[in-house]
């Protein structure tokens, strides 16, 4: 994949700064998508006006050496990695090791990301090394706006996403119901359960998982809640799911909400005002157009439905308690925003659309779609149904 | 879970700082481990003479408050987050609203660890609050010595790390061989589909998973290298297994090698080398002992058999290219370490013993147990036996 590092130069060079460096554990997204390489353990890369260099481990070095896009691959033996630890402790001596890498590639002043860890900013202050932080991100900047193959690699997440949420589904369309507790194979279908299979089927695809939240009644009412015990007939359901494909390391995201057996009538009113903010927001999504303006959307079909918002009031701990989405890619959650704070969407930003309202005494309903920007509108990434009550979608 | 958190006040009494300041990712190992708290977005955890405190999203406000063993449970809009954002952004309205938190508690002066984010220490910085790191790591140090509740735990996690391994090793001795591959149910038994199956033994017991190792011939070769394609009969077949108990957060860690077929006379050679450094480094374990003496007798073992280890030849590619063991608890890589700068051992510490011998030229092997360091000597935390050829063991 080709990447364009033109705005990293553009901030060395309004920093006269010599590289931007970035030395985080391995799976760290910034770090992922400027060398192509990951690895179990933390490593470093350098991006300099000449190129990008990696300093790893003599364990990483092959690998680094063949998977890796950078232009060269240095090791800690490289630099005396081993005297150094003993001479100065580990800690030191790792600090000691990268301010020679550093000084290998000419680069005496460097920019590093907001995570940096303090502990190596202010070591190679210490062996001086200018330090200072970027606290615009300018990485994540240029990781919101996805490429084509980008999108395509969301979009297959999303497809392994659909499928577990089918068996999700269906799992909820086939129980039984006795006493108001949903059954499969004559034991209560409980929240693990349901999560269990979830997790095999994304598995299956080529996917890990993170979280996935499967929360009935008041536990859904806690939007991070990933809820525990028996599912009850009556009460809303919500489903987040949120693979991250194995190989390509982007995410997919979605949520969906289920009633099995008579809905009460607040949570049938609930779910059509999400229904309706979900709509609303989605429309006035297009290239242009700011996250806020789109949270707006949301609050606005909200709030005149009689619920509060964190717009209209900042403590609320019921109704619309969180932002209504966010970009997603080699994180989860990443720029942009559509909340409060949330500037101009781009095309090829990809971010998730999903209101919600949540009150302990009804419990939750959230629906959330992933979709690109583009600069008419949007393309929705997502395959699937909304509808209230499941239905048996396995294939 | 009680936790001893008199070295911590020690450090700030030797440092004349108010508070231990941890802010990172909310699954952060040390963050967890304080705050008995884990979320999917950043928080705060600020330990002070007087108390444990929080400082969390409105999100998880309510789940802090009825899980943490935090004293006291701030939210953002207690600090008037959103203001802040509003006038200073996102990036600069989160350090001045950890400011406030932090005046708020009376904490002039902060420690934070190695990894806090260099970002949020500069710009507390800027606010007039003294951020000093603590280069120690006095939390990972508390963390190594293990309760008996956690190397409870830690048991639990290898239990359900033993089924998934029999039921890889299973698959393996169950497979036919045709032309030197191994065929399960009529295809090619790839490295991704044994590691899926022990995924889903592990989901079915309660288990998350990282990065499980099964990896054949050459692969297998780089220890980090996580396998791919079809499994090959008269090669050595790494299975290395990680998983993370999904309520306790305790990790689990365990290597077998198998070679199903005839092994050629150098890869049973080399298990057997491997077998007798593993033995040699086990029988060294003792409270009092240092690590670098445990590492020291798996190399002793492998360089009297004629093979490289790193200490023999500090830029070996083959041979015995990594150290002998780590601690293994909400991390799974921690201390104490099993290398040339391992420190003492002390009772309750948890560590792998893992030597292996490398070679792209003949391929892998590795074994590893986790033990608990005693008094005497050490308990082991892993019931699986040692066999090159696979047996069926599924229950």
């Amino acid at each position: 994949m080709e990447i364009d590092l033109s705005p990293v130069r553009e901030l060395l060079s309004d920093r006269d700064a010599d590289g931007y460096l970035v030395s985080e554990d391995g799976d760290d997204a910034d770090q992922h998508y400027l060398s192509g390489f990951s690895a179990p353990d933390p490593y470093r890369t350098l991006v300099t006006g000449e190129g990008t260099h990696l300093l790893v481990s003599g364990l990483e070095y092959g690998r680094a050496s063949r998977e890796s896009r950078a232009d060269t691959v240095s090791r800690h033996a490289d630099y005396d990695y081993r005297t150094l630890v003993a001479e100065h402790g580990p800690e030191e001596g790792t600090v000691r090791c990268i301010a020679r890498f550093l000084g290998d590639h000419g680069a005496g002043s460097v920019v590093v990301p907001h995570g940096f860890p303090a502990g190596t900013a202010d070591g190679l202050r210490e062996q001086g090394v200018s330090v200072t932080v970027d606290r615009e991100g300018v990485v994540e900047e240029i990781r919101a706006v996805k490429s084509d193959e980008e999108q395509g690699y969301v979009h297959d997440a999303q497809r392994a996403n659909e499928a577990a949420m089918a068996v999700a589904e269906s799992l909820l369309a086939g129980a039984d119901v006795e006493d108001g507790v949903l059954y499969h194979e004559g034991e209560p279908l409980t929240s693990e359960r349901v999560t269990t299979e979830i997790e095999i089927a994304l598995l299956r695809r080529g996917c890990a998982l993170d979280e996935t939240i499967v929360a009935c009644g008041a536990d859904a009412a806690d939007p991070h809640d990933r809820g525990s015990g028996p599912l009850l007939a009556g009460e809303a359901i919500v489903i987040d799911i949120f693979p991250r494909d194995k190989r390509t390391k982007y995410f997919g995201d979605m949520t969906r909400t289920f009633v099995r057996g008579e809905a009460d009538d607040e949570i049938e009113r609930r779910y059509g005002v999400v229904e309706d903010a979900y709509e609303a927001a989605l429309e006035s999504v297009e290239a242009g157009v700011t996250g806020a303006a789109v949270h707006d959307a949301a609050c606005d079909v909200i709030e005149a439905a009689g619920y509060d918002t964190l717009r209209s009031d900042p403590a609320a701990e019921t109704g619309f308690i969180h932002s209504t989405g966010h970009g997603v890619g080699l994180e989860i959650h990443e720029r942009p925003s559509l909340s409060p704070s949330g500037g101009e969407l781009e095309a090829g930003h990809v971010i998730t659309v999903e209101p919600g309202l949540y009150d302990p005494a009804v419990g939750g309903v959230r629906l959330e779609d992933l979709v690109v920007v583009t600069e008419g509108g949007y393309e929705n990434l997502t395959e699937y149904p909304m509808a209230i009550a499941p239905e048996s979608r396995e294939r």
